[in-house]
């Protein structure tokens, strides 16, 4: 069996071994209910103070600025719809993108249908918002604006900074699950009031997330119960996996800056390779967007075909988000890019992590350059299928 | 150090060494989304999949009547709104008990506001609601009838089969999060429609649950996005704490007769020793309630006092339920069997595991006897406080 060379760290990511082994520590040693009034509650409790400590730090923000959640999805629920539900009288108006993850953006489609006026704001041929657009429509009807901050599809980076300056009344929230841990991140500074961030990106467990939530901004829970999470979030807490996110957030801020200097040369080493090594590839990834992801198009050929070739040489990459990849349908971020449907058809995304080395990026593109021509949909090759 | 006398499992329980190990196998070696269209994703599907298998089989249910949640009180939250949002044009009448748990009582309190009209039934001083109080209150209005099947306080099982046969057109769920693994429970035979299930109960990791739904039933998603577990719970899968969870319930399931008789008689042991060596101890719980569980009352005694005392020797209890003991606030649960302030105050809950034995009993009933003189208020001993 060859090596292994996941370059799917979009999707998930591994869990660095110290989280493993804490979580296993604490279902061992620390099983409490933090509710619980005898010891055993209380040293859970402080594995949760310690673990809002910790990723507080991360984003320069208070301890009861954090949340914790089940993970992102229920993280920009809560955030979206916490908000609104706590805030009635605010104005029906909401923006958002039309490159959003399929967590705000359904939010968004539920709301339209509660009485809400959506906007979903275009992007342009690298998946930039215009702020102007942005501007333009804020008027006193609107309560709350919600901006991917990393497109999750192909990496490019949103002008949240412009985009809080121009929001007059609305909050603003964001959806960093993908940004947070790759690069610094003070949602004060950027005049950020709610975002959502998420353990198993940044090599943590599944099924954990957390809000930051500025201690100015009210919001209702949406799950309802014994009222844990200062009452924004029921539910008993998930002790070991929020141990097992704080430990990996600690690890990952710890080497941010190398591990984005890293990715970046490796991002850079693989788009040199793609465009002078393979004929007939379309780099779609902006050429500022996130060292982690970049989206690329091959000519000819069915992404999904090329990914189950790769996969047979161990390679793993997405052609989307791993969340909509199942449904057979063309990825919303590459439609709204603008791009013609055999480009879309095409796509691959390469995600990196630390773990990465310049020998995945070579060997990815050995294997493709063996690959491509056998399944060129011109050469009648259409490939195997599952 | 002594060693560790926990009875305090209706809290939580302590996760069984394999449920461990597997997340850790898991966590290390399994990290795909299971969205994720190649083989790694694959795998991870695989894993949800058997979980799913197991979890159905313990219900006698069918694989797709099964869908996972972050925990009890996200089920008890899906399953009620979920139901009642996915069907809309259903009468605006519901019935619950008095002494359900936080995570159904908010909810149906929130419903109060949303239009819809809410009867909460009385219990007798046992805990048991009439059936006939509840049949007289179903109407053609009734949309949805939700009971807690096992009373977490105080261990009272609900005649849930005989509720089933008189509700009507209302569905019926059933809060089974302290039921399920104590005793086999078919939610077809029994009639229950919609039915929560959590993990961290039955010796598995927190943050993980899971509903049934009979097929019959359309439920709306509380959590929007990428549309996983059928639409039903979107959110990447907590893959790890899944078949942690369906692993605790293969365990369970496997001793389940053998775990309740030894649970029923450390509880009737305990209650012997209570009423023969302990003046002034008033038994809470029913004689046919759980034997899990049994939530007793000393006379001028301040609960949470004799627990510190307890914890001191490493025996852990419960004043109460754990998600509202920290709210200082008198159980709602107490309350509604209509005891006196000084009986709710005095109350404490013991509940038993499979891993607890004769000498937890023995030696807890010793230390009572030695702690109880020195605290009793009457005697101007008011013990600790923290």
């Amino acid at each position: 069996m060859r090596r292994e060379i996941y370059l799917d760290n979009s999707a998930t990511t591994k869990p660095y071994d110290e989280v493993v082994e804490v979580i296993s520590d604490i279902n061992r040693n620390i099983y409490g209910n933090p509710s619980s009034l005898h010891t055993k509650g209380i040293e859970a409790e402080k594995i949760i103070k310690n673990s809002r400590e910790i990723i507080a730090k991360t984003l320069m923000a208070e301890n009861d600025e954090i949340y914790f959640t089940s993970g992102g999805t229920e993280g920009n629920n809560l955030a979206i719809l916490g908000y609104l539900r706590a805030n009635p009288r605010k104005g029906k108006h909401v923006i958002t993108t039309k490159i959003e993850h399929p967590s705000v953006l359904e939010v968004f489609k539920f709301l339209s249908t509660e009485g809400y006026r959506v906007d979903f704001i275009d992007v342009d041929q690298n998946g930039q918002v215009d702020v102007k657009d942005i501007e333009e429509k804020v008027c006193e009807e609107t309560s709350l604006i919600s901006i991917i901050y990393v497109n999750n599809e192909i990496g490019t980076i949103q002008p949240i900074e412009k985009i809080a300056k121009i929001k007059k009344d609305a909050v603003l929230h964001v959806d960093a699950v993908q940004g947070y841990g790759k690069f610094k991140i003070i949602p004060k500074k950027l005049g950020i009031d709610l975002m959502t961030i998420s353990s198993h990106k940044i090599h943590g467990p599944k099924g954990v997330g957390a809000i930051y939530k500025n201690k100015n901004v009210r919001l209702s829970p949406i799950l309802l119960g014994g009222g844990q999470e200062s009452l924004i979030r029921s539910g008993t807490e998930n002790v070991s996996g929020i141990y097992g996110f704080a430990t990996a957030a600690r690890i990952t801020f710890d080497n941010i800056e190398e591990n984005y200097n890293k990715c970046k040369k490796l991002k850079n080493l693989l788009v040199e390779k793609l465009k002078s090594e393979i004929e007939g590839v379309k780099i779609i990834s902006p050429g500022d967007s996130l060292p982690y992801i970049l989206n690329a198009s091959f000519e000819n050929i069915r992404g999904e075909v090329l990914l189950h070739h790769l996969e047979e040489r161990n390679i793993f990459v997405s052609t989307g988000a791993a969340c909509s990849s199942r449904k057979n349908i063309h990825s919303h971020v590459l439609k709204a890019l603008g791009l013609p449907p055999g480009c879309i058809e095409g796509a691959i995304r390469f995600s990196f992590s630390h773990t990465n080395t310049v020998e995945d990026v070579e060997e990815t593109v050995d294997a493709l350059k063996s690959i491509l021509p056998r399944i060129s949909i011109r050469s009648g090759g259409r490939g195997w299928k599952r």
